[in-house]
Formats: structure tokens, C-alpha cells, sequence
């Protein structure tokens, strides 16, 4: 089956996060393995923080074909583009992994090496929800590309 | 305080979502006095199950002077950018009242009826996600236009 990797900063504290997710993750099981990585957030100051959680990130990536960055600085796409952007990755067999950036978004450094960014919103988003977005959004891909009822 | 509505369709029926709804309404109370107006989910076919939403929707929005639709195909901007056109309304002392759409959005005549759209994504997501996500971006916009720490 599909590998897709989603790589996270942090453990969502909230309950009904956590139960979203796993709402979402249940729904995703028919179509695609993910694998939801959780790093630690990065400590000290602002950009050594995010240099830490770069470092991290970028570790977590390797190996995949395909990294993409989870950006509101990305191109606005409708569900209906991301979906047939993901169905011709799937086709061409690329392996697949999203990450998601801490409250402070992603270091430069990590920006300058990955080009690929999807954009859930122009907003900015808690990162705990857009967890929640993303993985809703990679339902309702798979329903699209399937031809489901679940997007009218 | 100022005065916003939120005109939904439906309850929600996930638990999670009542708990997130419930955590951004309390975050708002200090900034706004937000009324959350859920009308009854219209009956029948398609096209009659909108008709009804509408008139249901257009009644609600009835006495405010800026209604806003909230809709994919609007102007899709940052949570900067939703801040300050919310900070004039609110200099300008109109009241506010926003409508987010069933599953299957809005009927056509409200569409050309309401002109002003605001988008929380060029992304579709379920309703439900919807009330949360709007919620969310309120209280980040009442943080951004205070100068808080919230949104960073």
C-alpha cells in the first residue's frame, strides 16, 4: 500500500485533537500507510529552536522522493487539485512525506532546500488543527480520486 | 461589545468538535459578544434542501448590515489580512453576521444576493471543521489586532 509519512513538532495536548486525529487516521487506513512521525519541538531561543526542529525534520524526510512543506505560503489549491496532484504522485510511485512546521513555521534553511509546499489555507492555523486539516484534506482526496460521496 | 453572528446549519454531532467550539467561544468572550444561531438543516432534494437553508440563512442575517458568506471561492487571505478588514468593521461600527454553508454550500440565489465572501481555504472542509476553524481565526484576529503573543 501507499507509504505517506506526515512528520509533526510535538504531541497534541488537547483531547479533542488527539481524537480527531484518530478519527481521521482510521478513515486514511483503506487507502494509503501512514505513518505520522512526532518529533520534539526544538529548545532555546527562537532560531536555534527552529534550527533543532530543521535538523529533525529534515531527517525525518530523507529517503523520500517527494518532501513537501505544509505552508499558508504555498499555493492556494482546491481539494479538488490536491487531489489529482496526489493521485498523479501515487502513480508515479514517488514516495510521499508532509511536514507540518512548530508555531514559529520552518527555518530558513529548511524553506531554501525544499521547494515542494502545499497550502491548507492562506491562514494561519494552530499547528495541533492543521494536523487535523491535512489529514481530513487526505481523506477527502482519496474519496475524490475514488469517486466517493463523502465530497459533494 | 460588539455585536458578530454566526449563522451555521445543523448541531454538531462529533464530540470533539463540540469541545473545540465550546474552548474558542469562551477565547472570544472578552473581545466580541458572538451568538452562534444553528438553523435546522433543510429537507428534501438538493436543490430544495438549499432553497430552504437559504431562506432560513436569509432571515438570520436580516438587520446586520455587513452579512458575509463564508465560502471556498472567496478572496482567500492571510489571518493578518482578516484582522484589519475585521478591525474597520468594527471601527465602523457595523454589525457583523457570517453564514457557513451546508455540505453541499449555499443555493444561488443567496450567492447573488451576498457579495461579500470571506474563504478560510481555497480547501473544502467538512462544515463542522468549518465552525471551528472560523472560530479559531476570530479569536486570532481579535490577538492580532491586541498585539498579543497568540499569533506569532
Amino acid at each position: 500500500m501507499y507509504p505517506i509519512r506526515l512528520i509533526v513538532v510535538g504531541k497534541p495536548k488537547a483531547e479533542p485533537i488527539i481524537l480527531l486525529e484518530k478519527h481521521y487516521k482510521k478513515l486514511i487506513r483503506p487507502y494509503a500507510r501512514l505513518e505520522v512521525i512526532e518529533i520534539p519541538e526544538g529548545k532555546g531561543q527562537h532560531t536555534r529552536q527552529l534550527l533543532d526542529e530543521a535538523a529533525r525534520i529534515k531527517n525525518a524526510l530523507s529517503g523520500f522522493q517527494r518532501p513537501v512543506l505544509l505552508s499558508a505560503t504555498g499555493q492556494q489549491s482546491s481539494s479538488e487539485e490536491f487531489a489529482s496532484w496526489l493521485g498523479s504522485r501515487m502513480d508515479s510511485g514517488e514516495s510521499l512525506a508532509f511536514a507540518i512546521g512548530s508555531s514559529h513555521g520552518f527555518h530558513p534553511s529548511l524553506n531554501a532546500e525544499i521547494s515542494e509546499r502545499v497550502a491548507l489555507s492562506a491562514m494561519t492555523f494552530p499547528h495541533d488543527l492543521c494536523r487535523i486539516m491535512f489529514l481530513e484534506q487526505l481523506y477527502r482526496a482519496f474519496a475524490i480520486l475514488r469517486g466517493g460521496a463523502y465530497h459533494k
